[in-house]
């Protein structure tokens, strides 16, 4: 292979970075090593899949967050991205006697595939149906197996996995000594179903994550461009065993969505809930990241998440950009770079993980529950009154890049902060004060009951 | 292959059980499949190892308690292995000046290999340098490639995986959906160190567990029947990476561990620290222990546990033994047998496997500190006076079959029973109580400081 004419930047760097994985985090990882003047080879074992139908139900996957925001203004993404997203600003809960209520909220942006942009630059090349059989992070030797059955051989300086929660990368660093690995399957699965639009509009308020909690399982519905919702339901895999036939999953319905059942059509339930059967969930998080000087595991390859907290894609593409920082840094020699990739990043991925599942539980039950509502309109007060000391975990998460390990700390310090006010005579003044009422009161009338 | 001739017990039960790996727990499962009557192979990829010299060093992973004996009694093989052990009487604290105090403890038994009963079943076969190539939970059908390089092939309706920490059969688990499993390695190696015979006797007080605390790392003997001592010392990986010449280790053990020097001999010393590598411990968790009703994985391919509570060899014997009392209730259908076997000891095995994780910080700092051991008198005081109510954790979990995640949540239990007695009123009485002041006092004499 001859790249000598087509370094972007400069003709001195002949370093080639395999990227395995075509997906979101490998898209974005290309655009960061191709703007820095590496070869870059981007690995897909499936066809090209900007010609596949759109994949949907990654949904819950996709909201796009401050960090990841940050990730693609790096490379001058940002702005065509968020322009083609739907802005999400708040939670509407819907309650089972139907009414709704809004609990504030961040924003969402559909993303769009970033293969695109990635092969507009002249050093990069994407190689589709190729199918990885093995690689040595000794010499950095890959071969790869092709569609029409040849084998394809590549030299690689360094090999990013990007290839998602089941990673093959992965795999190799499990025969090493001293590799900590979890993958942790929930009790959840879930199952997609589609809202059409009504005479040509949203069935239901757009810029809202619908949620129905219930306490054991949940569904929530995201909007989509073409003006249908996603709608999700997350349920103990027992219970979907119970559900067999379409009259039971109206009888379901009519007991925990009845509202959801003209929106999305009798018929269509029936039929759409038994296409596929319920999906697993995983948790992975691993240690360290690399391998050698040769092999770095980024995105879904290094930590799955549940997707309870909207980070999952966000996590993914704040890594591209730490990894670009260290880069900078310790001037992209490998040796340096990767066990300090390891060492910044690993305790934030494992927090942001750990939070996700936090809130898998969180979202099913305390979301309903009045204590939940009060605890985060104490919080909200006291960020109005101490916008610099207390700030609510979420906000921290979604729309700043403090440390995710960082943000989990200080929400434990918050929170003794909060009950030791609640438990003192402070509250009991404050409970007085016009502005803390009038929030107070917002939130009865806002929850309807 | 013909086993109509074979049957100790039965001709009607013509079932194989392949059991993969003839270490401990595999020779004992063989011995328990034997007696119910089932056609047993054992696969074992290494060569025959009894003709293999002695592999020194798994000694802290041997201590044999109450479990492991109820295990062992069930074959009639108690008596036999109890009778080579060399009890284990008490803890002894070496500290830093040399003194010694003992802590009572449990006892320790070493097992010789259990092949050998194994192998006095007529319906069992042994077979080595068998190697797995692969198998199939769907059919039973297994592939094995033998020494002179044929391959050999069995159907068996039964698979049973005791193939240790590092489990070839739980590698086909992880591609299943939906597989909890963690591998954790601490930050801590060990390495080993003989302490030969003074005059043909022990160099210490046999019948001990010798222990040198010191805080971050620690050092462990156990007595052998040739009367050396197993030195064991556990040192995080960096601290083992700073002494690289035998003129450190003397430093280094002059620093901290004068007493051995002389004991182990310092030009042995200089030669031994540096004969293998510090070698990595691994926390294995996973669950489901069972793949349809064709596999099992039972012993440290099911849970390895780092070796600070001396139950590793306890907790894979104990499998057996509660497989063996599942097959008794469920009348050996494997299909109900196989789940009903992960029910019951998924949480057992995850208890001690945390258990031995909670011993790993213990060991090395708190059996120095005197609140730890205040807290152990306490437990003891409080055993005597209401020996029903409170029972030691370890006794619990050493001298007893009480389940492993209920000795533990009984544990936590007395922790706040205890803390509460702490702070009562009622701890100022008994503090005026002869007998607690008299076992008071013996802790503080028996502490030498």
């Amino acid at each position: 292979m001859d790249y000598s004419t087509n370094f972007s930047k400069s003709t001195s760097k002949k370093k080639v970075v395999a990227v395995v994985g075509g997906g979101l985090v490998g898209a974005l990882n290309a655009c960061y090593f191709a703007k820095r003047g590496f070869q870059v080879e981007v690995f897909e074992s499936r066809e090209d899949i900007r010609q596949a139908k759109i994949v949907k139900g990654r949904s819950i996957n996709l909201a796009l967050s401050h960090r990841g925001r940050q990730a693609l203004k790096q490379v001058g993404m940002e702005d065509t991205i968020v322009s083609k997203g739907i802005p999400m600003h708040s939670r509407m809960i819907h309650s089972l006697n139907g009414t709704q209520y809004p609990i504030p909220y961040g924003k969402k942006g559909q993303v769009t595939l970033l293969l695109q942009p990635a092969e507009t630059y002249s050093n990069t090349k994407l190689n589709f149906a190729h199918k990885l059989l093995n690689w040595s992070t000794e010499t950095g030797a890959m071969t790869f197996l092709r569609a029409d059955g040849a084998k394809e051989e590549i030299q690689a300086d360094l090999i990013v996995g990007c290839d998602g929660a089941f990673s093959a990368i992965r795999k190799q660093f499990l025969r090493q000594s001293r590799f900590n690995f979890s993958q942790t399957y929930i009790p959840h699965g879930y199952l997609e179903l589609t809202m059409p639009p009504i005479n040509g509009e949203f069935a239901m308020k757009p810029n809202y994550l619908h949620i129905w909690p219930r306490n054991t399982f949940m569904m929530i519905a995201l909007p989509n461009l073409d003006k249908t919702f996603t709608c999700t339901l997350f349920m103990p895999f027992d219970e979907f065993e119970n559900v067999t036939t379409g009259d039971q999953v109206i009888e379901f319905f009519q007991k925990y969505f009845p509202d959801a059942i003209p929106l999305i059509g009798a018929d269509a339930l029936k039929r759409d809930y038994f296409r596929l059967p319920a999906q697993a969930m995983v948790s992975v998080k691993c240690s360290p990241y690399h391998l050698s000087d040769k092999c770095v595991l980024m995105g879904d390859a290094a930590h799955a998440v549940v997707p309870f907290y909207g980070q999952g894609m966000n996590a993914g593409f704040e890594d591209c950009l730490v990894f670009n920082e260290i880069m900078d840094q310790l001037n992209e020699d490998f040796s340096a770079v990767l066990p300090e990739y390891t060492r910044v990043r690993v305790p934030d991925d494992h927090a942001i993980a750990d939070l996700a599942m936090y809130n898998y539980v969180e979202m099913r039950s305390h979301v309903n529950s009045k204590w939940f509502l009060f605890r985060k309109y104490i919080d909200n007060f006291l960020h109005i009154i101490m916008p610099r000391t207390i700030i609510p975990l979420y906000t921290m998460v979604t729309f700043t890049r403090t440390r995710y390990h960082e943000a989990v700390k200080r929400w434990h310090w918050q929170d003794k902060v909060r009950n030791d006010i609640v438990h003192s005579s402070l509250y009991k003044v404050l409970l007085r004060t016009t502005a803390f009422a009038e929030i107070f009161s917002k939130a009865r009338s806002e929850k309807g009951n």
